[in-house]
């Protein structure tokens, strides 16, 4: 799958990625109420908006972005419509030849991150000799704390299934440090992790000499994320932070091999809600420009990256 | 919440809670036909089968137990139909008096732990002054990995919407020790994510003494369980482990204070496949007898976890 994603960023000349964060406080009112039936809202006329807001996006951004990573934690927050707009969502991008990344931070121990693996990497058994695809990504984001016994499922999944990962090393949030920086031996918690990144990472192994096992590695910590670099030359690193959390194109080079390949930048926020710095600029209707001005900052977004990669040396190939 | 968990366990006198970590391979194959439709399975068979499994084992115990933990992996493995099913498995225990634990692991940076938190103990906004509740639970469990701005969303939830946590400290995994074990300046990570666990727990205060912030400790590690007993006397433990998992009765009293009070032993399979072992003993028809078999399980490890604390020298008062 870490294949598919590069081949993606060299062919789109983007080594970005969307997150689709989507809440109903971030669609224009507009919109929003074409949804609403007889003045009243719910999960219902909430969760179309959101999914009329996702596909209108993706619409409109698809053609120059590789991916789009989905958030769970604000679909489970519309309840099990939103759980079905995930899917949709999921889809859809998937339908436009998007890659998708569902960013869940899930694990647990063995046998129930196998249940998380089969969830969103795999097929669960129905019974009968039926299987079917619960909520299918690419990308799956999880969560190392519980050690080797949660990742190995995943990994298997990875294999069986044309997947890939990307674990939890250090994150982009502000206490990030507080578990995440602690020496143990001379060694960061998130290098150890970093570490045992690198062991599960092995067997799935792409062409490009990247694996299809990655690490999370927040943008806000550009010194941290040049060691991590250094220190784990095959994996391929997710990186939030950008915009709204307050990382620039500069703070992000470090995430980057000689080739430009070795990262994918995240921004969410910043581009969903774009629509509301840019009509404030320009006066405009909200309501036909938010996908539009969605596409022009990611456009602005992937050039500042790229003039970023360029200043630094590095041109992507 | 924490006292109305530690009234229903001292009435109940039973401090165990029943994971329904439920799928279709623990259902007696007889039940699940009856859910199937033109020898055809799928999401809506398969969830139909689990929720009479669920709603069957919750009238079978329902009087002797606190508490039920349900395994949010084993509801997403079966897609939006099973987040269905949690959502219903979760109101119809809450309908039995039932306190409910969510256990989800989940966690991420600030604004998405926010969703999350909304998502299980909060509500969530619909816009015209509209708010509902998503996946409503009692208690949630999550991971500490990204440190205290992915948990303070759930704290104020839990103080607005009279809820409470169970933190991730030691789990009961084989591999736990790969990151909690490690050592920091004389203590393991276990032990300074405990600490953090006490600080975070300060305004959650119950009358007995413990916080509605508590702390998963594994079963399997019964040493490090008494080393975390001791060093928070404040807070209550979620403790898996027992059962399939290989702890025992003996193991788990280093949890508790003197008053048998401070932690809930969880069991799921053993439990919600106790038919299994019960009738391929005594011959009996597994259709009519799963929930039954269930009911003799709890009693038998209720009074097991009993014995142990009188052997220990603890009287649940």
């Amino acid at each position: 799958m870490i294949d598919r994603l590069l081949e993606q960023i060299r062919q789109k000349k983007n080594p970005s990625v969307i997150g689709l964060d989507s809440r109903i406080e971030y669609i224009p009112d507009t919109i929003f109420r074409l949804f609403v039936k007889n003045g009243e809202s719910g999960f219902q006329a909430a969760t179309e908006a959101i999914l009329y807001f996702n596909k209108s996006i993706i619409d409109a951004i698809f053609d120059i972005i590789p991916a789009i990573k989905v958030q769970t934690a604000y679909y489970e927050m519309y309840g099990v419509h939103g759980m079905q707009v995930f899917r949709d969502t999921c889809a859809y991008a998937q339908s436009k030849g998007l890659i998708v990344i569902g960013d869940a931070k899930r694990n647990d121990i063995g046998a129930t991150a196998q249940a998380y693996s089969t969830a969103y990497l795999g097929k669960t058994n129905l019974g009968l000799g039926m299987t079917e695809e619960a909520f299918p990504v690419d990308f799956l984001t999880i969560n190392p704390y519980l050690g080797a016994d949660g990742i190995q499922p995943f990994l298997e999944d990875c294999k069986r299934y044309k997947k890939g990962l990307f674990i939890l090393a250090k994150t982009s949030n502000p206490s990030s440090g507080q578990l995440q920086d602690l020496l143990v031996g001379g060694k960061r918690i998130y290098e150890i992790v970093g570490e045992y990144i690198k062991e599960w990472s092995h067997e799935l192994q792409g062409q490009y000499g990247y694996s299809s096992v990655g690490a999370v590695v927040g943008a806000t910590y550009p010194e941290q994320m040049a060691r991590l670099r250094n220190d784990l030359p095959g994996i391929f690193f997710l990186v939030p932070g950008y915009g709204v959390q307050g990382a620039s194109g500069d703070d992000i080079t470090n995430a980057f091999d000689k080739n430009g390949w070795g990262a994918i930048v995240n921004a969410s926020r910043s581009v969903l809600c774009a629509y509301q710095k840019q009509s404030t600029q320009s006066g405009d209707n909200q309501h036909s420009n938010f996908a539009f001005a969605a596409r022009l900052e990611v456009i602005r977004m992937r050039d500042e990256i790229m003039n970023s990669l360029q200043k630094a040396g590095i041109n992507l190939v």
